[in-house]
């Protein structure tokens, strides 16, 4: 009996020391190194190769080793099975970290500042007044943007499938809902999770529904934008700038027009890395659930899609 | 009877028009427009030509603009007369959230990916671990600046010329411990006033003695760091990177090494700018104090030099 990390192009060995440690009596094996597919009865899978799942006979369970399970779910093969995936305070930090980190970029200009540098230029601005920001999908982590912000005292909005209602935060919901979610926006936050009903959703109607000057942040999936929209949008208004975490395509081709763009902050998938030392707990407590036939701790809807 | 407002290259309608509007019967002149240079018995200062404040023969107290005295007293024609600064909320309040948005930079690394989107370069990195600030100087702003670093979760240290109790802050004063007070600090913060005593005072003994990775952030005055030692220790280490908001000549020369060094962020003097309306009331106020010859708000102790 094993569990199996499929998880290519990463260096593993803590993971698995460290869930070794958690099952002395159970096999942690490195995929694609199996003794026998028919002795796996656990997966933790990221960004699996399509296919390598339907091998394994015996599975019982699928963990994610990410809060998004996009890319796990696109697999025509997948076999139908529970599903899990990760939902951790230190993830949830690390998201929050980082998007108090970018939106004070901008409200300090240091996107034009950093630009001025590089043609010697002393301008002097003030800080841009930024004072309302949206963030699409309130789930784990954009709940917690949510109430972050808030705190911080900027008006907060949010826009989600179900209706929420969140204290002091401005909530709306459904498609027909969304341009009024941002249309008063400074700062717009994407952290929707990729599925049918999201992908390409962020398109040039929604970016010429944002306020001239706005700021957009996808720390999500980079297929829920439409790319040529938002570039026109930067190219063409309203948006002045735009920081992009996440692609299509990653690492991001060296042709992209992103790269080189003036008005783009690329940072390499880096907003909120799944902390091995924080997820062990989850993970093992998530096997035993599967052998025993129980329920699992954040499970997905398959069918939904997050 | 006029007050004299001595400010060059700044448009002065919003503060001249806000103090008239406080001081119906009372002339606000806009130099070196004055009517009468007799007639001037209070000026707001910055950055005076030198000798041009000499000449005001009943002048009876100088206020200045900002909350740094050091152009105003380096004035060899200045009068023997009270001094004021600005203290303001607003202008603390502008410089923690700039300090803040700045240590976040770092934190995220924002500094390198800039660097690797300028080369179209994917390699993701993890968060910096910054944990230690020490901040230079405990007076109004940087006593806030390390109240706010210690409540955000850092270890903070400060460095004064008197011994402070400050809760949660390890103080250090005075010269032979400022050594000390930096020995451990990932990021070292100056909030020293520029004095005889100060200037230059951040010599290379100072940088050799930075821990190696460490951040240097410059909000106070340029002429308070000794520019060549600062180069050396970003070519040669120990410092990772600098931030700087003041330079010994502003605005920055073209051909200074400053503006193309790669592991350099240069902001225009921006880190915290006098808000004139927040700073009216008390520059009214001193204005009373002055003619009726009691103490000012926030004064400023010349021989000191702050
Ligand atoms: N860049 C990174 O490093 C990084 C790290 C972690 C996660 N992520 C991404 O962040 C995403 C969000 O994570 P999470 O843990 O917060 O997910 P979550 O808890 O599943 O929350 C998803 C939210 O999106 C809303 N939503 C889903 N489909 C929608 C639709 N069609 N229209 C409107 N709203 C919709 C949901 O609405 P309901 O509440 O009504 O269901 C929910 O509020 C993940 O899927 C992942 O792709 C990125
Ligand atoms: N970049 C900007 O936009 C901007 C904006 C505002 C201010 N500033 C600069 O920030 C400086 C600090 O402002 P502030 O209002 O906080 O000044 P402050 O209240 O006068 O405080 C000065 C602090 O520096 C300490 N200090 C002075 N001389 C020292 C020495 N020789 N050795 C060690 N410590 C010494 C003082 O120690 P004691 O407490 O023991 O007296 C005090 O703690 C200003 O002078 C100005 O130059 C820059």
């Amino acid at each position: 009996m094993s569990i199996a990390l499929i998880i290519p192009d990463r260096k593993l060995d803590d993971l698995q020391q460290r869930l070794q440690q958690a099952l002395p009596d159970t096999r942690i094996e490195i995929w694609p190194e199996l003794d026998d597919p028919a002795d796996v009865e656990f997966a933790v899978v990221w960004k699996q190769p399509h296919g390598c799942l339907s091998g394994l006979i015996n599975l019982k369970a699928i963990q994610c080793f990410g809060a998004g399970v996009d890319s796990i779910l696109t697999d025509p093969t997948l076999p139908d099975l529970p599903v899990s995936r990760i939902v951790d305070p230190a993830l949830t930090e690390a998201m929050v970290g980082y998007l108090d980190g970018i939106v004070s970029y901008y409200r300090l200009q240091l996107d034009v500042f950093t630009r001025q540098q590089q043609q010697s230029l002393w301008r002097p601005k003030s800080p841009r007044k930024l004072t309302s920001i949206t963030v699409l999908g309130l789930g784990e982590l954009g709940g917690a943007v949510a109430n972050h912000f808030d705190k911080a005292g900027y008006q907060v909005a949010g826009w989600a499938r179900s209706g929420k209602s969140l204290a002091n935060i401005r909530c709306f919901a459904g498609e027909e809902q969304l341009q009024h979610a941002v249309a008063a926006a400074d700062v717009i936050i994407c952290l929707l999770p990729l599925t049918p009903a999201t992908e390409q959703r962020l398109n040039q109607a929604f970016f010429q529904a944002l306020k001239p000057g706005a700021i957009f942040i996808n720390v999500a999936r980079g297929a829920i934008v439409d790319d040529s929209a938002l570039l026109t949008a930067l190219q063409d208004g309203p948006l002045a700038a735009a920081c992009l975490d996440v692609f299509c395509q990653e690492p991001l081709p060296k042709d992209s027009p992103f790269w080189q763009h003036p008005a783009v902050l690329i940072t390499p998938h880096v907003s909120a890395v799944t902390n091995v030392s924080t997820v062990v707990a989850q993970i093992v407590e998530n096997y035993q659930r599967a052998l025993r036939g129980s329920g699992l701790l954040n499970p997905v809807d398959t069918i939904r899609g997050y």
